[in-house]
């Protein structure tokens, strides 16, 4: 029994476990969503902070311009805050320094003339607090500074550093196998036969979920035999969050995985969906691992990931930011079935998308002249040019 | 004497080593630049191949709707391909197999009535070649499947896998060191002082480069002592391709870089740029090592690697697919210098962008509220709500 790509995209979304909070190291913080407020340690800046070079003075000292102080010590950007020693006195400063004890104003280098252990002031007027950043004019010390839920960039691992967040409360990315079923494949380094082909669809789907940041990804093939893939499938439960599982899915002699999940208890949720590719896509769950069970042919499997599988894996680390993009036909299309199409797509000139050459869903080798694909719905078989439909990149959108 | 941002663009261009070619694993090989043409190791489909289950004839022996054959024999997806044992006789097949031989033409499950060792045809029409992909019909062995200058991602992956290239002829991605300096830095995990900062800018700009792509990173933090400086940047040349040095780039009194680095022969190229913030910026190299002295303010130490670091970075990896994005302001915005202005800046409602509250370069902690930065060019004071700008995002795009 079909059934269409909301409902297939609804009972997915219904069995996503919540989320799990996990501490992990600064400095691989970047791109995991934030688990807790982060406060500022302390005042920023945590002083009055001096913001031009070259003295500083107490103000109440200024007469006039042309007036000549005496010059005694230096305070440099950090190392504690220098003491000046006497009010009728200046002091040397840079920029980023603290500000002395004892001043309130500092005078840039253009308005002040140097002389052997002096300066004369070329200035009408200092103004109490010129050119210092007050203490706590930033942000306060307590305040929230990144909220719960933030994606972490750059920016935030700056301020997560700067406040002593040596390890950092985040949502756990899932762990996920990638197991490659199918006896006709052989590796990408062996001797091929003309029936077999190379597995390319465990090192294909890590390069798609790699590029959207689920890193923690595992590795195998198993052969198309109900025990070995049984005793693969016992051992991982444990490990992984998330399993994929390429080939096998199908309705044929040789499909032999939904079987063999029912025999491990796996919760079977759904099998088959109007969409083409991708027909007979598997998903299910056993306790709060998630199965999908993805078709062997690379362009269904990898169609399949990019509009089911990273949304899921996505909203398991809380990323909220799932924004759809749209493109414009380019083209009229027609399509002969009631089938959600995922039809790969290229940009024209003029920034539309126009189809590419392709022979179906087991012709990957036209994949590299396409850019994605657009998703037609099941509800209309003429698409018009002009018109808007939702877009997936096969690359992480970050490079086009 | 402060070049303008087009100028010190220009010397980092010119300044660019060759891009280099390496061979790496494809389970590496994402988001790496090809470097050259992929040929397909055979033809695809690498023989006739079946398209739709479920048996296969010799065309010639069909003669009209409800004839009756015996059925002999089953084609299986991934083994070698089977013989029809005689051309009045059925051969049962699986979609994926190679065609067997002696037979031309599939009929499918819906055109037939198995009966006990025989089938019943229910069709009117056998056409030589139904429902068979003819082998070489995707593409001959010999062509090229993907260019030489392809940005490798999970499609190309599966080309590469799929044609037996194990190891891939890639432009090699730079290797950079992060050199932070500054004696008022503590770890992230230390005990602070009043006149002290944490330490965050390496774990920052390595998270914008990893954002980009460039993961071959090694982090340092030095002491302001120039004989310490000198001697950490003496043993990195011949192991990095790209020095970042955050600090000490400013005319200050332990702005120490520009000095040792003219002791150690880094030919200086720039040093100083009309830019708000980043200023004090130095860019030199050293027979193929690029440098680049940053200042040590988070803002401008991140300004400065997203606006020319990172398009150097791809640019010596041969990524040439750099597109500018462009914002439209949702504000007017007045600048008093005559210098480019790189304004953070945040998404409105309406998809324009509006500058943040900050309190300049020194003000990190608004970074969070902003999205990234909008450059306004040096030779205006005055911005108008509804000018487009050049915008650069802080987080890798693929997020935003």
């Amino acid at each position: 029994m079909l059934i269409s790509v909301s409902k297939a995209e609804k009972l997915i979304h219904e069995a996503l476990p919540a989320a799990k909070v996990t501490a992990i190291p600064l400095i691989e913080a970047n791109d995991h969503v934030l688990a807790v407020d982060i406060k500022a340690e302390r005042d920023y800046p945590p002083f009055d902070r001096i913001t031009k070079d070259d003295i500083a003075i107490a103000s109440a000292s200024f007469t006039s311009e042309g007036q000549y102080m005496d010059l005694s010590g230096y305070a440099q950007a950090g190392k504690p805050q220098a003491i000046l020693q006497d009010a009728a006195m200046a002091i040397e400063v840079a920029t980023g320094a603290p500000l002395p004890q004892g001043t309130d104003a500092v005078i840039p280098y253009e308005e002040i003339e140097k002389q052997a252990g002096g300066v004369i002031l070329n200035t009408q007027r200092v103004r109490t607090g010129q050119h210092i950043h007050p203490q706590a004019s930033d942000s306060k010390k307590g305040a929230v500074l990144i909220k719960k839920g933030t994606i972490i960039g750059s920016p935030e691992i700056a301020i997560l550093g700067s406040n002593g967040i040596h390890t950092v409360p985040v949502y756990a990315k899932p762990r996920i196998a990638i197991i490659t079923t199918g006896d006709e494949l052989v590796a990408t380094d062996a001797k091929i036969e003309p029936h077999q082909l190379r597995r390319s669809n465990d090192a294909m789907l890590q390069a798609a979920l790699q590029g959207h940041g689920f890193t923690k990804i595992f590795c195998n093939h198993v052969p198309d035999d109900a025990t070995q893939l049984h005793a693969e499938f016992a051992k991982i439960w444990d490990v992984v969050d998330v399993v994929l599982i390429s080939g096998g899915v199908s309705k044929g002699i040789y499909d032999l995985i939904p079987d063999v999940l029912k025999k491990l208890a796996v919760k079977s949720i759904s099998h088959g969906v109007c969409q083409r590719p991708g027909k007979p896509m598997w998903f299910g769950k056993k306790a709060n691992t998630l199965v999908f069970g993805l078709p062997g042919n690379p362009v269904s499997a990898l169609t399949c990931t990019l509009r089911y599988v990273i949304p899921a894996l996505k909203k398991i680390s809380e990323y909220n930011e799932l924004l759809i993009d749209y493109k414009t036909l380019g083209e009229a299309v027609d399509v002969n079935i009631p089938f959600t199409v995922f039809l790969p797509v290229k940009a024209s000139p003029n920034r539309e998308v126009v189809s590419v050459q392709h022979n179906g869903s087991g012709d990957f080798t036209s994949l590299a002249d396409s850019s994605g694909f657009i998703e037609l719905p099941s509800d209309a078989d003429q698409f018009c040019a002009g018109e808007c439909y939702p877009f997936i990149s096969w690359r992480a959108p970050c490079l086009f």
